[in-house]
């Protein structure tokens, strides 16, 4: 059989070994097997709809009578051997699914490995109507477009067809292939309550545990905070929407050349709920502090700034938010996937840090 | 953390203990954990298209000049320690994705963990244009009809609302609920020559393999091989369509109360390939002799006989294919999905067991 990643494998450990001392210590030789006490997959909440009328075993394509399944989340867990009390439940962001926690671009361990490594239950999910979740009660229509070379900036990997000067992301044709083609389309409407509720009843069924979200599912893992007291803390990589404040305290619009990013009012009940827990979000590099014409860069300017305020708000009604602007800490390039960056193993550090000093480890 | 299939994995292993001497020795018991000495995930095969025009970093989301790639397989693989040299390519079915070889719907352990246990590496898939591997470069429309009593017999596990008796299936409603969201929708057109251009360029990628299929990717199964010769063997459980004959050989078209199945004429120098590795197929219980009005049922019994009608004429031109009707060996109540069932280490002895014979472990 042939090793396909055998070159990027061997260097992903050269990289953890020299860019970080406390990898030493925390991380086991990449080479050495993961031991999985379980692995498994299953999908939870969602709903059912029933056709009027009776099924008809002689005319059985006819759907009178008969259900439909959707709505529901999809996730594959693997619980190691000697796991620590709390699991990490692994969101995605927009256009993605597990794969972004899986095996980085360039054939590298992403974070689902790492933080097996690190003895943590790992759940990653596919949210309802995406991926493997894609039994959507509401049809939609999928209309292919062009649209790589916007993500390729969206996701700050450079402005196309420039590569961002030491970006952690490698160069090549084929880590590019592989990274475009991680994403998949939405196989319904989008519905922050429809996703947020998925995710609160997968907390139902494995109870307390930590959720890690990216982007999209940034504003989203607030909502399901809100909604389950099983979320014992958030990691949210580069949130891009749905920042919610008290009634009466949300900031002004934010403009930029990408959108202009307004903040969410929520019910100062629902708001607390967010003081309650620690929550630790985490921006890359390549964010302009000035305002640019290239919406691609100008719209994270607005998501910092927005994310800031957020932080403050909860920290002012009591809360217990950190801000990491990576390259304020000294750990530059990154993109908008710090979990999967040439640094990632460094990344993951910044989260067992983190957790430990929360005392959730 | 609460753990969610305890009772089911035990007793899984009871049954497994009590149904099969064989897999007393081949079967390790199922509280040991997984030694994965690597594991991840990566996508394979695919297209680009590329937009007219000149990308605009000022209007990031015209197309212009930007470029798609899709029809692409995803792939989640585990290599355990001490591997067997030849991985195992898992391949669903109609409106199933990689789910199909994972946890079943009751939560046991399905043929991904079976076979890993049995020291092979195993690769999932999820087939261009489903599930994971979502982005298509051909757009469709998504809509959801009410179709579950239709599957529930289409997949015989009896005639809504009745289970077939002594059927292997779980019959209590959480279960049932599980095994009816494992579908997801198409996210592009059929194209059997996509498909079977992305498994074969999977085994342009990891070499020399023995590939798994499920109903619709049976008849594709053959398509993949006579496309690529690292495809050392086939395991087909219940092939529903496709079947090649050679020009000139093809059987009349078959009747039944569901459709018209009718074989499919491929050159000589094709469907030689078909002979050149052994091929066992299987076929669960429940399938009428004779015809039946119900559709669900009949549409079994048709595509039965065109198997053994497909087996001959491979067999006839010097090829080694196997077709067991489990029932007529004495394993009874097994639907179309043989390998979630609930005697499913059963199964997996009988594929073990062909493995062996053909040298192929």
């Amino acid at each position: 059989m042939k090793s396909r990643w055998t070159t990027p494998l061997t260097a992903a450990f050269i990289v953890s070994a020299l860019s970080s001392p406390f990898s030493l210590a925390a991380e086991p030789d990449t080479q050495e097997p993961l031991v999985i006490q379980e692995q498994g997959s299953f999908t939870v909440g969602g709903t059912i709809t029933t056709e009027p009328g009776e099924f008809d075993p002689l005319n059985p394509t006819q759907p009178d009578g008969q259900t439909f399944r959707g709505d529901h989340l999809y996730t594959f867990y693997q619980i190691p051997d000697e796991a620590r009390q709390l699991p990490i439940v692994m969101w995605h962001g927009f256009g993605q699914f597990s794969k972004t926690w899986e095996s980085t671009p360039d054939g590298r361990e992403g974070f689902q490995n790492i933080f097996l490594r690190r003895q943590y239950p790992v759940y990653v999910i596919d949210q309802p109507r995406r991926g493997n979740a894609g039994r959507s009660t509401v049809g939609t229509e999928i209309n292919p477009t062009p649209d790589e070379q916007f993500w390729f900036g969206q996701f700050r990997v450079g402005v196309w067809p420039d590569y961002f000067e030491g970006v952690q992301f490698p160069t090549d044709e084929e880590t590019l292939d592989q990274y475009f083609r991680s994403m998949t389309p939405d196989t319904g409407p989008f519905d922050i309550d429809i996703m947020s509720d998925a995710v609160s009843a997968l907390f139902d069924e494995i109870g307390q545990g930590i959720l890690f979200t990216h982007s999209h599912s940034g504003g989203m893992g607030w909502s399901a905070a809100i909604k389950n007291d099983d979320i014992e803390a958030i990691v949210a990589f580069e949130p891009g929407s749905n920042f919610v404040f008290p009634e009466g305290e949300v900031p002004a619009p934010k403009e930029s050349s990408f959108d202009t990013l307004e903040g969410v009012a929520i019910p100062m009940e629902d708001f607390e709920k967010l003081t309650e827990i620690p929550i630790i979000i985490f921006y890359g590099d390549n964010i302009p502090a000035e305002p640019t014409d290239i919406p691609t860069q100008d719209a994270w300017r607005v998501r910092l700034e927005m994310a800031r305020e957020w932080r403050d708000a909860v920290n002012e009604h009591g809360g217990d938010v950190t801000l990491v602007h990576l390259p304020e800490i000294g750990i530059e390039g990154n993109t908008h996937f710090p979990f999967s960056d040439l640094n990632n193993v460094e990344i993951a550090d910044q989260v067992s840090e983190f957790l430990a000093e929360k005392g959730l480890d």
